[in-house]
């Protein structure tokens, strides 16, 4: 429906005349312009080439290719207010502001040897990366990407630890854990002089996290022991307590062959839906409560447990060699509706944001499939390069996205 | 963050021309156009004189005015899956679309005698819009506006029924309700077909509902007994059920100054928070099992009752005389956090999509006002005439909005 409004890029260079007008043609080397509403793009984590591919969800295609964003194994993206701006994440320790609107790179930083992911905070000025090495939480201006605050991650241990599983929060927060001395840190950008708060002794080496979609329960997984760390940010004077002790790699060290991304929880309701650690099942957890309802089995190990965004269904993706597969799962009567086989290498999806469709990355195929939620055709396939991780623009409206 | 962005409107006819090439310029009735990212603007309803003003949430401005809409009273909008375009229902039966780019009436079509509002389908191609005169629902190409399908409401008495409540669904579906008739009709458009199911005896004189912010359950108030009808749409074949038995005007018959709008329900969690009415109170429900667990004296008789999108703070607006006051409640413990008094006629409130600040209509002041939500401060105050609905392009990602 917004083709017609696309300019052609043939038409481009005099685009970008409009705010220099028209007799400046000659004497600008012209960067394009593709004036769009925003509201129905995306990006997709090319990760093998250091680029992004611009997508577009209404008319399910591939606009752009966008080079030159350096390592992007296990990149995420973030996006600024407005939906113009995808802050993308790399291993490398990139922080790349990319414009969807000049597909180009408007900025790029190298803030540390080895960055895990970030976060923009709550009114859009804020992002926060988190660092490997060495270690701590880097914050920037979102405009410009001028360094704000740098963090060092000095934990009980007095070491540097590495940081993991940050996110933001409601009331202009951050939330991150300290994989190295067991920590969780709630750093309060609110006044003028940011406030932290630090909760010791909440677990060995968290290793990744979660916030619940409304902000209010940030979780995190533990790699040196079973049990999970919550703490609920209405009531951080409660301090972290543990839930599901039994979740984690459990007494038998069953072979784990690769830990599932807790950002991969699906929240429906009253329900979580949980990848089971090195066991073929997904974990059904009442949110009153955060005690285990229910085990769901499914083909392989879970990676990534996903809800579509009325809550109805749950999509599943699986850990190597079996990453050709996708469940499908009915999450009021935990009945499987769907096995679908898009290729080896699923790696991800994303739902658009109404629900109607899903985007997966097949990875092996070079290929982003899209599939209609309501009976499963293929909708589109796209021709992007080693795909991984999607993100669209809908993310710059949620909480902890 | 985004200002340095938008095109001066001195530049703008040329950037109209950007499309047409920089030879046309004499030949053109030039349309201006002033693109930006369209994921931090909204609309608000200046209901006095048939316009809307085009804001941004993110400078906290007025960008531009746009008239011609007709009888606003009680107007709503939804938007484009793009976020370019908004679709206003005026209660002249007007469908006015609105580019927020160019800044004008795209398209506009007056549709039935006297319209109640409408919605927008789950991939964005369809517009439908509930009428009173003479009854039934319309539904039009989102794009070009051509009618798509006529939908005469002939309820179960053999007469055309005026149309309420109605609300998009998941699975490409909208719900409405039949008021002259008591019924609650299901049409879903995911086939070639639209398939209709109707519901019979819902109860008397539906006069207006809501659906979950997760799509899952439609309810209709009533104005002709007390209690609520519930139909369940993961579970359309249980039918329409009575909830909260007690809940209208009561056997008292109490002065009702005006029937509060179900719209503005807060769903927060497992609850969700009520406008009694005809009393000074908020009910509390329990969505787990629809009855109610608590009741929340307030300041006078209540009109919309809002959840901020992290379901942690439910703001409360009041019926005339009443309605210079607004009150802010804790959903965690049902307490008053805030009493402001923003001025006479506080008409409506949209939070900004992650919640950092809320929006509203001051009519008496001709002023929005923008306060944030951790310390309530003002943040600012924008003039715009006759204020009452404000609309954000994030609703364009929603369901049921």
């Amino acid at each position: 429906m917004n083709r017609r409004i696309f300019l052609k890029s043939t038409l481009a260079s005099a685009a970008l005349l409009s705010v220099q007008g028209c007799n400046s043609l000659a004497s600008q080397p012209a960067k394009q312009e593709y004036w769009m509403p925003t509201g129905d793009l995306g990006i997709v984590i090319e990760r093998a080439d250091g680029k992004v591919a611009l997508v577009n969800t209404s008319s399910r295609e591939k606009l752009a290719e966008i080079e030159g964003l350096g390592d992007l194994s296990h990149a995420s993206a973030v996006f600024s207010r407005n939906e113009r701006f995808a802050y993308v994440f790399g291993r490398d320790g990139g922080l790349t502001k990319v414009d969807l609107i000049t597909r180009s790179i408007d900025r790029r930083v190298v803030q540390s040897g080895n960055s895990i992911g970030g976060a923009i905070s709550q009114d859009g000025k804020l992002v926060a990366v988190s660092n490997y090495t060495p270690g701590g939480v880097q914050v920037f201006d979102s405009e410009t990407l001028a360094p704000v605050l740098d963090l060092p991650a000095v934990g009980k241990d007095g070491q540097a630890s590495k940081t993991v599983g940050l996110v933001d929060a409601p009331g202009q927060r951050f939330v991150f854990s300290l994989f190295d001395s067991g920590e969780i840190w709630l750093v309060d950008f609110s006044a003028a002089e940011p406030k932290v708060t630090r909760y010791q002794d909440i677990g060995k080496q968290p290793y990744d996290a979660l916030i619940t979609p409304d902000g209010r329960y940030y979780i995190a997984g533990l790699f040196g022991e079973d049990g999970l760390a919550l703490l609920d940010l209405w009531h951080p004077e409660k301090g972290v307590r543990r839930i599901l002790p039994g979740y984690g790699r459990g007494q038998q060290r069953l072979p784990v062959y690769k830990m599932p991304h807790l950002e991969g929880w699906a929240i429906a309701g009253n329900k979580a839906f949980i990848p089971a650690v090195g066991r073929h099942e997904v974990l059904v957890v009442d949110t009153n409560t955060w005690t285990e309802i229910d085990r769901i089995k499914v083909h392989s190990q879970p990676v990534f447990v996903m809800s579509s965004p009325d809550g109805r269904q749950i999509w599943v993706n699986f850990a190597f060699p079996e990453n050709k597969h996708l469940q499908v799962i009915d999450s009021d009567n935990h009945r499987h509706i769907q096995h679908l086989e898009p290729g080896e290498g699923v790696l991800h999806m994303e739902f658009t944001p109404r629900g109607e469709a899903v985007w997966v990355s097949v990875r092996n195929n070079n290929e982003v499939q899209v599939f209609d939620t309501q009976d499963f055709s293929k909708l589109a396939t796209l021709s992007i390069d080693s795909p991984s991780g999607i993100f669209f623009t809908a993310r710059a409206h949620r909480i902890g996205l």
